[in-house]
């Protein structure tokens, strides 16, 4: 096995970093790893915003339900799906692209290519040594961060990703068994077969949290779950989207 | 600079592969790779189907425009935005879940997931010393995609990856200028150093067509994405993520 895939499987999330920043030359090799990923048609659809300002970082702290280490790391940044730029495109070079960059399908090339670029930058982060952990929270109210990172029409901030010297490293949580992930030329039709996988994840789930509390918590994934997506979260998103001009149509 | 951001920085779009299968092993480590990246909330909402069935590779190749190497490859994966499991698990808990599944919100935490897993599948393939390109071709079609892989409702296929040992080694396409992708505390507004920076690239593009083709092409990257995106492309796929059941409010 060699470092990269061993590196790979050892990821675990930080939530827990030094109050030292990255240099420069940390940033831009994130920076440029993030460019190095695959982009659809070469469309190279997303943005990165890095935030250092002390003020902004606190209040995506705070969209981010008070997550201290959203505002307390090395580097933040703030991964965007990008069609802003092909607009300005459009106008340089006399054609109507309205209907492209408004199409669901764009949209989904903004999403994917912002995220093909995060996992590069997660990486290279992480194989320097450094911890890093994705905020989705930043979507608790995308309309604040769209207005504090003065964010035009046509971009999508996505997620976030705090990077930075980690002070305490967390177990890794075990994930789904792989041939319920992983399916050969059709996708598993059995459901009696699906529950069973679940049933036993739900098993080393709950061994998982036992032995991680002490004994305090024992649910299973498929609890946990169902309790989240019980309250829909986030339901604003589809008008907002549509409001930055994207997945209209 | 350390092995991991080597590999990353050296990435290069593979279409040519050698007759030769993957081994399960290789396999494996492919999926588990993919795995280990971060997901939403732990929610896992992305499966992968890799097919081995040469008439469905067929089909696939036929339907990305007769790309061969879709058909003919070490292995092919195709990654899938899925929330069907969490239906199941829904009924599996007594708990309604479908506002939730429905929204746009974890229709976007499905694609981040799916495309987050998919690039360090990627990675994990390349420190083997395999090759990889994406294929976003295969959303020419996705009905006969979902139809050829027996995909369920509120599944989404999203790409495919095909893998497999490299004939030859393409050129490293040259990115968008850095300071254009990364901005700091604020998305840059100054619409006149951003075409600068434009027209720049266009120039560094342009000579890289002329370079790799001895002079036959010298196309900038402004026009070759204003001629693409001035005609809409997949403009069927509003509807059908709705048919799938995501997407909708």
């Amino acid at each position: 096995m060699n470092e990269t895939i061993e590196r790979i499987l050892a990821h675990r999330t930080v939530r827990d970093f030094e109050n030292r920043p990255l240099s420069p030359g940390q940033i831009e090799t994130i920076v440029r790893s993030a460019q190095a990923a695959s982009t659809s048609s070469f469309v190279q659809a997303y943005s990165i915003i890095g935030v250092t300002d002390p003020e902004k970082k606190r209040e995506l702290s705070k969209i981010s339900r008070n997550q201290a280490f959203v505002a307390d790391n090395g580097h933040f940044f703030v991964f965007c799906a990008d069609l802003h730029r092909h607009a300005v495109i459009g106008e340089m070079e006399g054609k109507d692209v309205t209907a492209s960059l408004e199409s669901t399908e764009k949209f989904m090339v903004g999403v994917i290519d912002a995220a093909l670029a995060a996992q590069n930058a997660a990486l290279a982060a992480e194989a320097m040594g450094l911890g890093i952990c994705y905020v989705g929270g930043l979507r608790n109210d995308l309309e604040k961060v769209r207005d504090l990172l003065k964010i035009p029409d046509k971009v999508l901030p996505l997620f976030g990703l705090a990077v930075g010297y980690p002070t305490c490293i967390n177990d890794q949580k075990p994930r789904l068994p792989l041939e319920h992930v992983y399916h050969e030329n059709e996708y598993q039709q059995d459901e009696a077969v699906y529950k069973v996988q679940l049933e036993q994840y739900n098993q080393e789930i709950a061994d998982y949290y036992v032995a991680r509390t002490g004994g305090e918590r024992s649910d299973t994934w498929t609890s946990q779950m169902a309790n989240m997506l019980a309250q829909p979260q986030r339901m604003y998103m589809h008008d907002f989207v549509e409001r930055q001009g994207m997945n209209k149509h």
